[in-house]
């Protein structure tokens, strides 16, 4: 009798196909199917061939070459594909049978497609997985959420692909219910969105204010990366510096500076505007992409609207220190921002994340992970109630000495021109949350004023409003009566 | 045989109170109409007293009272109470007759019902409506759209009670069809959020940092509200700081410094996300009230977190006047984005938008209503296609003076450590909009490197994707082949 494989694939683009080599690699056999068959075909043939995969041209074929109980991943385009393939999952499944989505879908869709997966008597998982084409060949950050009996099932295989960190723990832990996994890994996006932006606006500083080659970054971005900010992110950014076209020319500087954002840094936006929460980081972040998108628009106002001339006497020493750490200090405002967002979808949604757990869990593998995390997960060992990683003594020290050069990036850049939102946005968060007044109390009294909205004070009871007719017209009549 | 009424008016609030007193005052007889009948009957006995109102206990009452086209306008809770009176109001009209919605609805929500009421055979018209409770009673913004053959009917109504500007010109023009009148609302509503902040922070600059008396900023912004800031939203922050509570201390001193933003801000936010336009200052004023509600996690941080002593030998007079163009610069950003959104909007949803008649309607009336709106008004005659505010010589020459005071204060809040995130934001915008070179270049480099995203070249034809296999591993595959 034939082996039957240990888990099924549907989806053989760049991820799916680096992933279950990886899978294959670890001892698994793996089914794998393509809705255009031709690629299934190819892959036996390619880097499949020799190999403990079983090639299915139908999802029936698929799921018939499976151990129970059946764990059929899906790796598609993220929306109605995904529904699609659901439906045509479900007639070959039997109870108990897992149905997992290891793509980029929308939180919400998760949670409706757990408990719609789950009315039909079947397991569902919705998994982030992160580390892009080579994070899933070699070991990806796997984020899986849904429903809990499905992760003794599938843990073994979850956790031998996934990445490990130095001490062999994996880079994957079952996160929680419903759609928590998916959102874990939508914040991890939106954090990934707002690394990548400080470090161009580290680059932009370096190349447009201090003058330097793309050859002197390439050598500063190494040296940050021997230090605190030792991160995937600045690795790449340390060789995309140093990559040199067929003319011997730095190829970053011919690629085109616009950028998409129609994704998940978006959902992570939206979603903290919806929970109340100020993720200004990674906001200014996809703004960024879409300024960086209208570029016609740029180049012709770059011609008509004059600036500051750039000061090029600046001490390019003492700057690259600063921007050292600015861009520490700005990342940890951002991972304090992204924590405050998870903390408040749990409470919104009744989830119960394992924080300390998510930061291991993008510790490798994905495109966030740097040692820094260690430090997030040590954090929440030591308290596991930590309401902001500020409050951690060694994020609040880190910070307090990260402040001076930080505070004169800002400053410089904003004297002389050169845009830097994501990180002044990150240091007016960090003097915000520092201050027990904001001038909120100036805006609810014009919310009074013109709407009637009413105020509380800070020598009453919260709960308590009170309403003043300011101008000595209009009615009593408050807006906490405009109900019929 | 009785006189019928001009117009039916449900909702009994502070706002509709004043509209239906503002309608009467203009020679209109006015239906009124409230849930809780106990209401109109209040109200008939007591602002209502002796005037051509008629009074009525139900709808079906109400509509019979109507001149026909009957013309049913509701000032209630936005949400379900909208879509359940339209159940409600239908039974009792005739085609033809019009059913307004003049509340705070979210304008996908006023596309549908367009549709759905049209669908019936009768005409929909949903409203915005500025000004608050002084604004309603003695002239406000309205800003309809809905189903283009009900605004004749409107017309005189809505003209009649809107403000006016010096020459006569009513602060009421048709927007467009469908949800157009709300989303210009939601825009304004948005506008208003950054105005408000921006003003905020310049208030916290100047009690934190020149350590400005409650009376010395009234002063100040006295002197603002006499040049080019003059504007409702400075008039009333000058007469906030003015006010004495009955201890002759300044009451705003006492208010509680927690916003609420569950609102159309919000939700302006959420629409610039969507259709990716980078609308900076109004996501920052957003997220800054999010911050303030976190009232709690901020004492907490302040009593733990240190930042840079203040400097307090700051020259007060330049600051005051460098505070000034900073409020004058971020202005004309915010508007400038806001301006952006609705022709993305208006690109995206196929509305004909009159951006100068905009400016119009808020030029009175509402909250945002500013000696400035007259100048945008102005840019649109001049040049009907003008595709930013910033390209406007008038504009441009502004920011262009004002950039060097705007970044002074900018450069001391954040050397000083107080927080004024949106006004740096929009000044990280406008050298954002001035640099024909973006750093996103890199960020596309760092896209490819890890996911195979594919970028665009400068010395190649948009349109054409180039993949490098920067590390020499991983396939050829690239994410544009992503699909099963």
């Amino acid at each position: 009798m034939k082996k039957l494989a240990d888990i099924g694939l549907i989806g053989l683009a760049v991820m799916g196909e680096n992933l279950v080599l990886n899978m294959e690699s670890k001892g698994f056999t793996v089914g794998v199917f393509n809705r255009t068959t031709a690629r299934v075909d190819e892959f036996m043939a390619g880097r499949g061939a020799g190999k403990n995969f079983i090639g299915a041209h139908s999802i029936a074929e698929l799921c018939a070459s499976l151990e129970r109980p059946r764990k059929v991943m899906m790796l598609v385009k993220a929306g109605q594909p995904v529904d699609d393939f659901i439906e045509l999952i479900i007639p070959h499944l039997e109870p108990g049978d897992i149905i997992i989505d290891g793509g980029n879908s929308h939180f919400p869709d998760t949670i409706r497609r757990t408990k719609y997966v789950e009315s039909k008597g079947l397991l569902f998982i919705g998994t982030g997985v992160s580390g892009g084409e080579e994070g899933a060949l070699l070991g990806p950050s796997m984020m899986p959420g849904g429903s809990p009996a499905a992760w003794p099932a599938v843990k073994e295989i979850f956790q031998a692909v996934s990445a490990k960190v130095e001490d062999g723990s994996p880079c994957c832990d079952w996160v929680g219910e419903g759609g928590a996994g998916h959102f874990v890994k939508m914040v991890h996006n939106g954090i990934e969105y707002g690394d990548m932006q400080i470090i161009c606006e580290a680059y932009q500083l370096m190349k447009e204010m201090l003058g330097l080659s793309a050859d002197e970054m390439h050598d500063v971005f190494k040296k940050y990366n021997e230090g605190d900010l030792d991160s995937y992110l600045i690795e790449i950014t340390r060789d995309i510096l140093g990559y040199r076209d067929e003319n011997g020319e730095a190829l970053v500087e011919k690629i085109l500076d616009t950028a998409g954002q129609k994704g998940t840094g978006k959902w992570t936006a939206v979603s903290a505007l919806d929970l109340g929460i100020p993720l200004t980081l990674i906001g200014e972040s996809v703004f960024a992409r879409c300024l960086s998108a209208q570029k016609d628009m740029r180049v012709e106002a770059s011609k008509v609207i004059s600036g500051p001339v750039v000061d090029k006497t600046i001490d390019k020493v003492q700057m690259i220190s600063d921007l050292k750490d600015a861009l520490f200090g700005a990342k940890i405002i951002s991972y304090a921002q992204g924590y405050n967002l998870m903390m408040e979808a749990a409470k919104e949604y009744g989830w119960n994340l394992n924080y300390g757990g998510i930061a291991l869990m993008w510790r490798g593998g994905c495109i966030i992970r740097s040692v820094f995390l260690g430090d997030i997960k040590k954090a929440f060992d030591v308290n596991p109630d930590l309401q902001n990683l500020l409050f951690a003594p060694h994020f609040k020290e880190i910070v307090e000495k990260a402040q001076a050069g930080w505070r004169r990036v800002c400053a410089t850049a904003l004297t002389n021109g050169i845009p830097v939102p994501a990180l002044t946005s990150a240091l007016c968060y960090f003097d915000g949350i520092r201050s027990e007044r904001l001038p909120a109390n100036l805006l609810q009294a014009q919310r009074d004023y013109f709407g009637a909205h009413t105020y509380e004070r800070t020598d009453k009871p919260r709960g308590e409003f009170f309403h003043t007719n300011w101008t000595g017209r209009g009615g009593d009549t408050t807006s906490r009566t405009y109900v019929v």
